[in-house]
């Protein structure tokens, strides 16, 4: 059994070129010696000049991108080579980490790293490429695809975690964002959603208890 | 039932009085417009200046505390007012965070709120005072008392989590730093010592996967 997890329309993305002239933008920019173009959207610092980007709701949050990713590398599973990670953004790129990569704990370094990877310098260990959560999931072809959502069908996380160590290949799809549903055409790619919970749960909240379970089912086996 | 938790000799101090004049620490401070004395202890930034402090393994890692109460506070037993959480530090305090508090995503922030809560100036949501583990332990009180450790005897998580969600206000101790083991006199005042796994497992991978087993034996109560 190997677990793919994509990380779906993730708010991890390079400053968009209509905000490259906004002063927030620019005075980050110039405080860390690079250019608007080379900079991750970060809502903390970029708030006032997000408010007219479209759909910012679902923006500028690497912070979040980053504790899901420590949440899911930190696992034994994905210590042991069995889960792969996909980091689908917003803006349509997919950061892919080779198996059993670890990421920075420390923030800053993160970001570094994300914003080298996505300016095309991603090293041996993250490859970055374009696609939707539709085309990555054709290039990836598991054998089951489950995405969660409060938009799914109730049921447990046990359930889910059996389900899916149950596979081969199977691909867990997670929303990367902070508040929002997945886009019609990611809901249409998935195809099944579960609900594992009453009230939406942060993305690497989900992701510690899925990979969990998938990880007792699989060492049941 | 409520759950305590202890992140304990937690990697979270301020920069200490011999390290004020290093070089690291003094540029850290000058570039932030902090005293030294208010700026927290990060081996990211003071690392060379860290080389001859004790102990130093397991300190300046504010990121490991971090990323260890977000994948707490995020979790459902926690939103719901059933869990309070003890950082008590490797310099002897204790950050007692009021229920159901949650701390700033963004890194950044955090650090800010901590320099601040450690300066004194931690708001009506986080208190901050000195004590041992020992000391702690005395002043919650709890009918149970687990710490978790690789030198511990070995459990299964479900099994650990029935026993803490079976009594009425149980505290489980997880070690705040990212090497080494407990302090003697942690190990005495915590007495029993579990192993949920095979390897040592990251801070916050333990507290995430423990939360979730006292939620899901909580609820079936």
């Amino acid at each position: 059994m190997k677990l793919n997890v994509v990380l779906a329309e993730s708010a991890l993305e390079l400053v968009p070129h209509a905000m490259w002239k906004s002063p927030p933008v620019a005075k980050d920019g110039a405080r860390r010696g690079l250019e608007p173009s080379q900079i991750l959207l970060d809502r903390s610092l970029h708030h006032s000049a997000m408010l007219r980007l479209a759909d910012s709701h679902k923006r500028g949050r690497p912070d979040l991108v980053h504790v899901t990713l420590l949440d899911i590398t930190g696992t034994p599973l994905y210590l042991d080579g069995k889960v792969k990670v996909f980091v689908q953004t917003y803006a349509g790129k997919v950061v892919e980490l080779e198996e059993r990569t670890r990421i920075p704990k420390n923030y800053l370094r993160f970001r570094g790293l994300m914003e080298k990877a996505l300016s095309g310098d991603g090293g041996e260990l993250i490859r970055v490429y374009h696609s939707t959560v539709a085309g990555l999931l054709r290039a990836i072809r598991p054998d089951i695809v489950v995405g969660l959502s409060v938009q799914g069908a109730p049921t447990t996380l046990p359930e889910l975690g059996k389900r899916l160590a149950a596979r081969e290949f199977p691909c867990a799809v997670i929303g990367g964002f902070p508040h929002g549903h997945f886009e019609p055409e990611t809901l249409k790619a998935v195809g099944e959603l579960a609900r594992i919970d009453d009230r939406p749960l942060e993305a690497h909240v989900v992701a510690a208890r899925l990979l969990y379970e998938v990880e007792k089912s699989a060492a049941n086996d």
